[in-house]
């Protein structure tokens, strides 16, 4: 790998670390920062940061990974800012459930104002934001005056899935977590921001969380590997493509259309166990069973889970 | 008023701020320690902060004050730790809404885990819990691990309500935020560690919060006057007294039955702005309108209001 | 008091609050927005707040009281961000001393930048920046892109040692803790902003930090009370000229020059001893003692004080 | 690389971070819990996590880089605690500059107290702590009630100096911030915990900080690969070896005895363009210039910097 060919300077010194901002510039088309971080938890609380004071809110579907998976970071990140859990069906926002939350926030200093909101893209039940749906969504943030964040730790499938450029499936975000770690990465994400100028104060914000790591230029090399010939986009197809397979096999089980890398399946505790058997590995919830293919899944292994949820 | 009389010790060291952990063990039966603030705020946020670490989260009702009406006071004491808002009938928590907030949570790393519970004694929908219903609360919080903090800016008018000593009004509390300010008290409520250990380390954080007044002795002196001879208990009478005055004006229009000092009715806009005309503040959302009685509200404004609203 | 002649809007919506604006900018001859709180660490640290990011620095005395007596609230109210201790005679800071501690700080991500500097009018041991001193600093603080707070504690004292306009002793300042407790209030400060708009955020902090009180307009009536007539100038003037008598009884002994209402004096234990003997109260480290006058310092009180020290 | 041949549980439920534990129960001799995350400054913040609250403070040497070089990390991770900066030659701090620091704090409210101590083995001079001196630093620490944090980022060179064992090179120590990415790793480093139950909040901290990467078994592969067969150790020795032979050609300008993998040379500004002109990287300050040595500086560069400098 490029990056341990020889020294460079450390932190985000070095060659690699410099080519990210034009790399992601580039493939959005406009003049962006990035800056590598080594979890999606601390691209998304960072890249929040920058949009929200200690003292605001952030609206968030009630099922996100920050509201839900991250223990508390967002709070942590934004001194004690408050998350702002909407509704909305396949986990997605949308203005009507976003307005129902924010709408009866009277502008007093008694009530932690919002002052942004984020999507995830896809969202934490494998669907993706249409075109349409963000442009609705940009609209309503921007009338709002709330800055808007997109949780890509699945952006790559979403794009996969949209069939569209990176920048309309983040259409009117303010700042992208585009996740790598989940489509190929080993310990690198990016934090995106389409206003250069706010990527400055999370420079510091990065360091003093000490997620600025001194051999910066390995988390570089991935982010620019996988760019590189659109592999990031290639990995994500394949895992599409693979959960299409098992949904194929499951078609009255579907409890969500699939669109990206995951099918949720309505599965009885009994049918979970034998799959289980069967040495497959998935989360189970009283109901319902999530299978989350990867950009590495072997074809033998996909084919043969697809055959035994046939066969239940 | 004695506070005034000479000059003493300042911050705590004087001899007033030395006589309230005395009046509140007395009053309770047990050794208690007994700290001043100057607004429910403060002493709601600290006492919660001697029970949840930044990394955890606390129960409470999704109308709770804490929630909703402290502009993230909660997220800014409690260094980011989490609420979760839970619901129940009249803004009270019950075992079983706790448990459907708490119980999927697993315990692992990625979620914060709930330390403590904080019920409003009264509610702000001006109920009260029971004497059972706190045994069965405290009764679940312990078998849970959690701590309880009641939210007490009412407290009066709960103890006024139940007849019974203040220490089964807020049976199984570790910290009680015992409110003055609406009760008589200038700029003074306390919290009363039931643990007195527990309240060393709030001392030092009600100094970093700014809430450490170099003449507390003027707060002591608000609550020891409040407190002798029952002044306190006599003032909640008064206002609940009242509040059932304008209830009885009002039986067809009553959202929540009226147990301490506040009335919640159904109410058009119209009907407000009737009201409104002649000459009656209160708070009004789409439907209904919040009433709100003092120890100090004279006995002919309340009678005016109950005949305005029964003329309606 | 006029507060409490009648009823009005609770928190900071009463008629009283609504005048403090106006109060000030009539005395600083510029528009002014004032909050009140409850004690000079609020006023401190809320002020700071405006000027200060948590992954910033401001720089102060090593003797400030922000550094050293307020349990660390500034790290608090600041989430995180760093004091920098800077020195300088009579507890005063110079640009050479400011620079002598920012110079060396390069501009990159791994050191906390300094964002404001915060100086104490009059200081900590009792001196008083002098007018062409505070050009100076500001002068500097502007160069250098800093913010200025004045930690105003003793302000008015300094006020009375200048005989200037108050503009003039806090010229450069971006915002003023004004000091009433210490001056004849109760538990009312002032935190004045020079620029109204700065306000606009730390009234949502000041909620946040339960600094908030319902009944403001108590505090409101006191400052208002304090200006009335120029009355805080008038006792900052009394205890300023308590501390001269007690300074020209001890003329050998004096540690620094006294400017204000406080006496440091080279006193051995056993001086100290004798002195508390006879009923005085004062601090004292090894070698000196602080005694401090009061706008309500009895002048046989300072005259026995002034005799025992005199005949030590 | 043995984490990379098959999938494993994510997060830190693999099988590799399930042996560090183990690993350096064995290199200490005592039960320890050990995690993983990217950066020393990560790890140093969170072992102080484990010690510190809010409200308090720790003491470390000013030039620790704790206190300059983590752009204010520990505030942020400690949520605002003080840390109170002492003096002591070599960058070492010792019981007496301890207590000058510590010794003035009046155990009041209105002082951060001290909890901990933080020194870091080898110094930011490049200096050892004695076995002696640790001796009587932890017995200091003890006696006054604190903990004690050794910040180790170079551990590994520090033991090699003393050429004892670990646990004697870090004895007293609570926690121990254990650097691997100095000393050949890639991004990844160890907090040692002592006690184990003092982990246990901090796996929490450490997700919520967004230090718990998924993949985390790469990091805990690159730990154990260089605790195997000590490799740890051999590369500091060699990192050791080649700064004794850049300072064997640089006698007269030693600014401190060379004990691990660093040189600090008296150098003109002159002499060090001279250097780098010769295409020699280091860091200097007006008079002196560092130079580090590496587990994998060639022989050939370390002869030819030791030569440059010889022969100014």
């Amino acid at each position: 790998m490029q990056a341990a060919d020889e020294p460079d300077f450390s932190y985000d010194g070095d060659a690699l670390s410099a080519r990210l901002d034009e790399a992601f510039s580039a493939m959005f088309d406009r003049e962006c920062a990035a800056l590598w971080v080594a979890t999606g938890t601390a691209a998304n609380c960072l890249a929040l940061a920058s949009m929200v004071p200690p003292e605001g809110a952030a609206v968030c579907h009630r099922d996100a990974h920050i509201e839900g998976d991250e223990c508390g970071a967002p709070g942590f990140f934004l001194h004690g800012a408050k998350l702002l859990p909407a509704g909305g069906d396949g986990a997605k926002l949308t203005p009507e459930t976003i307005a129902a939350v924010i709408d009866p926030i009277p502008d007093d200093v008694h009530r932690a104002q919002p002052h942004a909101v984020s999507i995830t893209q896809a969202s934490e039940l494998g669907r993706v934001y249409a075109l349409a749906e963000l442009d609705a969504l940009s609209g309503f943030v921007t009338e709002r005056g709330l800055k808007l964040h997109v949780d890509g730790a699945r952006f790559a499938n979403a794009v996969a899935h949209l069939d569209c450029a990176p920048a309309e499936a983040c259409s009117g975000a303010d700042a992208l977590s585009f996740g790598f770690v989940k489509n190929g990465g080993m310990g690198a994400e990016a934090i995106v921001f389409f206003d250069p100028a706010a990527a400055e104060m999370i420079r510091y914000r990065r360091k003093r969380a000490g997620h600025l790591q001194s051999k910066g230029r390995y988390l570089a090399a991935q982010i620019l590997a996988l760019l590189e010939n659109d592999l990031w986009l290639e990995n994500a197809r394949a895992a599409n493509a693979a959960a299409q397979e098992i949904a194929a096999s499951a078609k009255g089980r579907l409890m969500q259309p699939v669109e990206v890398n995951e099918v949720f399946l309505e599965l009885s505790e009994a049918e979970c166990a034998v799959l289980r058997d069967r040495g497959f590995g998935f989360y189970a919830r009283k109901g319902g069973a999530r299978f989350v293919t990867s950009w590495n899944s072997r074809p033998e292994h996909v084919a043969a889970l697809a055959g035994a949820i046939a066969s239940l």
